[in-house]
């Protein structure tokens, strides 16, 4: 009998695969009115709605430890259901929060997790209207799952699609790689060195609605897990384009890739939780650029390449060689959001 | 160090405190727009948009075991959304649906779960448009918890909060009490008499289609968790009125009753997933349950009582004798829904 691997919950192609084949093949009805759906695997769906388009996107976060460098489980929550929204040109509005706590969980801790929560909230200016709370019995489970799903608002065809990338647009990533991911790692394993690793945990809605109001704005994704690779490959899959990415452009801490050197993990391929990739017409990148670094989340932000008619991602390295950037198997760090 | 308890999430006061003390008084931005919020602690919340009212609902399902007399967690996770707008007036238009799966988990089980899910929105005419999936350890948790987000949405001013019963108004009762809790438990504690108890879950916007059809309802509420005692409860007292009750109108089945009886657990105080309590006003109560009883889901609905200027629901037993029906404590059969 088949059974779930824990690499096909991490992102990645493993995870792409068994979705398609479970989830996406078993369901009929996967879109109203014919807005952006299931089947489009993109950061949130859209319900248009007569002068409007509602947004709406979910994730269950089950990150272990729940308390760490830069971050918790709340603030991680928020942060990645606001950026699921922001990355599809929505202004968020409104959470939803579901909770299902193991029987023993100490209140204190919940309480600090909710006050994270109402933070990142107050921060962006979005509420959490309805939730629900599940406890559980202590031996199935001795942690917290937090399942935020967000609601946001675009105008009419002002939504940002993954697919939305053309030749000649530039790519610009709003800061540095590999920090919530490094960071986790790094914590979890106990190194001496990760006192210098912080999360990067934080919402973009700034980055992005500074963006935004410069225009030319294509396509935008959050690269959470499967990181920078496969975030840069679903955009130009979807979009039918390819990628050349200079990799001295790619902002870095020297922490996080002395952490990926020692524990052998490829920064590009771990999670960023506080990061936007921005597609933008050509002529309006440095603008855009100029616009985002000005911004609390984007000070770092660099463009780090342009889409080509190419059908991969290509990375040109710094002593000047090319490889291809390969949506990456499955996070090699899990549970990390 | 103070800890969660079990009873801290099975509906009923228990819950209603804690929530109210750790959650609800940590937060601060509660509503969208002067929409129904998380104060209200309602069956969704409500954001005021143009001439529409977009209703969001949550929830997270825990439920053990996840394959049961009469459903199973996918259909349970679709319906208990579906229904949830439908009690707040909304036409339910859109779920959002985040898996958390335990390492291992049979992928044949998961299929079967999808394919619920698919015909349960097929039966409503719902969509599932965006989702999330997560992978666990194994020995973090040995399940799967799905939590489904409906979005639906109904015009402005025709929300039917809670608060909504005023005095003289009928109470309908769609169907049967106490089929869910009592199947669980019953399979659950692998008694003899379990093959006569099956749980009623189903999706009920059909009944309350029917009901807004005729006009005249005040308040809708879905007996979930803590049952028909919790759910008259909450309606009295965000209503402010009081109800009396004639509990020779209560439909319950007799093999409930038994099984009630030998358990030793009140049928009033155990979830339902496809009932659903109606206030209407008292000039259009028998139109509105003749409406309901021509529904699939709704053919042995009643008016079980009316709404008073008493401070309590009592309930008017068989024999002539009064007692009040308390708020549960908490839900007498844990990890229920």
């Amino acid at each position: 009998m088949e059974k779930i691997k824990l690499s096909e919950g991490a992102g990645g192609e493993m995870m792409q695969k068994m979705i398609s084949e479970i989830i996406l093949s078993n369901l009929e009805n996967k879109n109203v009115n014919g807005g952006i759906g299931l089947d489009e695997l993109d950061d949130g769906a859209t319900i248009p709605l007569g002068k409007s388009e509602i947004v709406v996107t979910t994730d269950s976060h089950t990150i272990d430890p729940i308390f760490f460098p830069g971050g918790d489980i709340g603030k991680l929550a928020v942060s990645g259901t606001v950026n699921d929204l922001a990355v599809m040109g929505a202004r968020p509005l409104a959470i939803a929060s579901a909770l299902v706590i193991s029987e023993g969980f100490p209140k204190k801790d919940l309480k600090r997790i909710i006050k994270s929560m109402n933070k990142t909230c107050k921060e962006v200016g979005i509420s959490i209207i309805t939730g629900d709370t599940k406890v559980i019995e202590k031996n199935k489970f001795d942690d917290i799952i937090i399942t935020t799903t967000g609601i946001g608002i675009a105008k009419n065809g002002e939504i940002k699609p993954d697919s939305g990338l053309e030749v000649g647009d530039k790519i610009i990533l709003s800061g540095t790689v590999g920090d919530h991911g490094m960071a986790i790692m790094a914590h979890r394993e106990g190194f001496g060195f990760e006192t210098n690793l912080k999360s990067d945990v934080a919402p973009v809605w700034d980055v992005v609605e500074a963006a935004l109001n410069v225009g030319g704005v294509k396509a935008m994704k959050d690269p959470t897990r499967g990181g920078l690779a496969n975030a840069l490959n679903e955009m130009a899959s979807k979009s039918g384009v390819g990628m050349l990415i200079y990799e001295n452009k790619i902002p870095i801490k020297e922490e996080v890739v002395a952490a990926s050197e020692m524990l052998g993990i490829d920064p590009y391929e771990v999670a960023n939780e506080g990061k936007v990739i921005i597609g933008v017409e050509s002529d309006l990148a440095e603008d855009v650029l100029e616009a985002v670094k000005k911004t609390k989340h984007g000070k770092d932000a660099e463009i780090i390449g342009e889409v080509t008619d190419d059908k991969h991602v290509i990375l040109k390295t710094s002593v000047g060689g090319k490889r291809i950037l390969e949506t990456p198997v499955a996070d090699p760090v899990p549970r990390v959001c």
